[in-house]
């Protein structure tokens, strides 16, 4: 059973606005789930379609046409799940932080927030203009990748205004990642997927890089974000010198 | 005006079916029509809001109704073409050929072309359980690079069973890319979303290659495929030695 006030704060939490003022964010399908659980997050609400031996203030059986109601998937799986957000970590001002300028697509966004989590990139600074990460499209992207990474969002020409780390960015013409050493503590920014970074960023950055294009044509306007940024990390990762 | 048979004949093209028995595909806004001009593709059919001129066997005024009945797109653009398939480039066995393994998702497909657009890799050979690269999201998200390059469909075991050439592919457990020289004129193959390559490709493979994973949590199942693709072509590509 779902009660009419779940049924109203489930709906409720597709909207960002929302889930800011509960702080809460929706979760679906068993290993989703158990990632989030298994991150130490806590577990607001379980509704699920199997059977349930005792229900609990939280875990509740609900049939299928439920489930499907209060989905935000195409094919709802057997199980959503409402957290908290997970405790924001303290900033260490140490290692890469990524600055996402503008990101829109939530795919990009979890394809990111998976990247940084792989190479161990643990802090992450978006725009306030970034798509929101607990977006359920990005939640179901990312997995448990979303908690382990301290995520904030905010004013990004403050922040690098007032640092003193390098600070990088993926740019169509600046000096080649192959050559460009990148140190270890530093920001580095990847922009917005039509218009690259921003230009009040552009002129706060330190070193600008460009990944170099190849092939007889050289026609492609630019790459995906999430890939560029791929390559920009794994350039800034790779344990040999250049 | 668009026709009874105009109607019909668009509507099928969702289809892969359709699309492989007229040897055409749809593209829809200005620039990525525009795109597939400036490549030389022939043009059957232009259907535009804005106003026509004359209207000719190809070019036919419609209202923004019209549009909004035939477009893929959840915001249709101004225009919608029919494109005849780009003729088949004869396979150079130079370079490196990229080969996908089952990719399901129309987004990574597009993503991976554009990125060997980028790359200057101009060969793409694809298993046929791999998403159609014609299919409406994978044109939309390529444009013009989707004409660039060679794609060919079909049995890549047995491609790769009749090669000489080296044979990398991107898996979980190999020897890093960062220390594995991939020479010039090879195979790299990256595989399906959920499984990664194929257990009678795996099989096939001169050469295991994996991204190293960094960081404290190391608990990160994979990385998204268009991203690993982007690393492992960077590495490939990138000019000095390991």
């Amino acid at each position: 059973m779902i009660s009419k006030s779940q049924l109203k704060l489930i709906t409720s939490l597709s909207k960002k606005k929302y889930r800011d003022q509960h702080g809460f964010f929706i979760a679906e399908g068993p290993k989703v789930i158990a990632e989030f659980i298994a991150e130490g997050l806590e577990m607001q609400l379980h509704f699920t379609s199997e059977i349930v031996k005792n229900e609990t203030s939280v875990y509740h059986q609900i049939t299928p046409q439920e489930l499907k109601k209060i989905s935000n998937l195409t094919n709802p799986n057997t199980s959503l799940a409402v957290f908290k957000f997970p405790k924001q970590k303290a900033n260490e001002n140490k290692g890469i932080c990524l600055v996402l300028d503008g990101i829109q697509d939530p795919g990009n966004l979890g394809t990111i927030i998976r990247l940084c989590d792989w190479f161990g990139v643990s802090q992450l600074v978006c725009s306030t203009d970034t798509v929101d990460c607990f977006n359920p499209k990005v939640v179901q992207a990312t997995m448990g990748s979303l908690a382990r990474l301290s995520i904030q969002y905010g004013d990004i020409e403050q922040k690098l205004s007032t640092t003193m780390l390098p600070i990088y960015g993926g740019v169509l013409e600046g000096s080649s990642v192959y050559s460009e050493k990148i140190e270890e503590d530093c920001y580095l920014v990847v922009g917005n997927e039509g218009n690259g970074i921003s230009e009040k960023i552009i002129g706060l950055l330190t070193h600008k890089i460009t990944i170099p294009q190849y092939g007889a044509s050289q026609k492609t306007e630019s790459l995906n974000v999430a890939t560029a940024a791929a390559i920009l990390l794994s350039e800034a990762m790779r344990p040999t010198g250049k």
